[in-house]
């Protein structure tokens, strides 16, 4: 009976535990399927991000404090790094202004990791003391800019094609850490299809075989 | 006979006049229940929009033709004023930069329309020459502004509290006519909300009351 007892509760704890497993599995299936609808409002409290880097490069690897002041919480830019480290096959970028170290390295990061990066800038703003342009191109990302007297002054991401993010925020440490600014996420394949074909006609547009070099006395 | 065949046929013409009507009105109910979702990329052309706003000042009024030489197309700048002129109640406004005339007129004209404005901008920013909120001041409009060294960024307005246009686009002509821009208009709840209520805490926040005022040699 004892056994019987055993057997009959052993095969209970098993259903149970694979009942649950299915319920896990439902609910992380749903809340992937859910698509993502973030708003980030700024200015952000500093914070150190080295955590979500370390964990975006080696993950599963032991976690080693980081000797800095700032505290690792939830922020509104950690929020926006974590966006922009779940790409797994691409990121384009298309962005105004681009000087802040932390997402560059995050950017540099992805890189490293085999996504394909491609960055659209403006040409009046990527040689400003601070840009992170030069960085990055070394690294071996793809660049271009615009030969306008207007501005390159969109501010958006695309993430794997699927995820938008967009909003007033240039990046930079001022605009994170002081500015009103604001950052939609979006998941929508509507929305995303317009700034995609927005970032592909640009990328064409500024294709370096467009450029036109002028040299000083020549008109 | 005739006579039935007449009657016969009366009946089935209206009938058929209210069938035709009554999907007519559905259409128009679906097309109006259906959120707004659109993405306007600049530059825009040069366009006029006087029509647009005599139609919103007098509805239903003749159309004079407009003796500018610019062409009163479809453009990204012309559905941007139309969205706006669309406010019933209330439209709140929260721009770093504003010196377009035509977006002031267009605001203006909801003003006197007696449309609820309220805009809140970047005090460093609106003593520039060309700024349109000095005579958005002097119409009536009420206006507040940050004390901040960090700019009040965003670039956003929400008309009726039921619908969204943000985006990079500051509203000036240099940034409508040159820049590459980019503006959802988003008629969703829960993205609605969100900007609201950081409206509201801006728009508390920035209240007169709280202005504090250095003169000069003081510390």
């Amino acid at each position: 009976m004892w056994a019987l007892g055993a057997v009959g509760g052993a095969r209970g704890a098993a259903l149970a535990a694979a009942a649950v497993t299915a319920v896990a599995l439902a609910v992380l299936a749903w809340r992937r399927a859910r698509p993502v609808r973030e708003v980030l409002f700024f200015p952000s409290r500093p914070c150190c991000i080295e955590a979500l880097l370390a964990e975006a490069a080696q993950p599963g690897a032991p976690a080693r404090p980081c000797p800095c002041p700032l505290p690792s919480g939830d922020t509104a830019l950690s929020r926006l790094v974590r966006r922009l480290l779940s790409a797994r096959r691409s990121l384009d970028l298309c962005l105004f202004c681009f000087s802040c170290p932390q997402l560059a390295r995050a950017v540099q990061l992805l890189h490293r990791r085999g996504v394909r990066v491609r960055l659209v800038t403006d040409a009046q703003y990527m040689g400003l003391h601070g840009s992170q342009i030069g960085r990055l191109r070394h690294a071996g990302i793809q660049v271009r800019h615009d030969q306008h007297s207007g501005y390159m002054h969109h501010k958006f991401a695309i993430v794997d094609r699927r995820m938008l993010i967009t909003g007033s925020l240039n990046w930079t440490t001022q605009a994170i850490q002081s500015n009103r600014e604001n950052v939609l996420v979006v998941e929508d394949a509507e929305y995303v299809k317009a700034f995609q074909d927005e970032f592909e006609r640009i990328w064409e547009e500024y294709n370096p075989t467009n450029y036109s070099f002028f040299l000083k006395g020549n008109k």
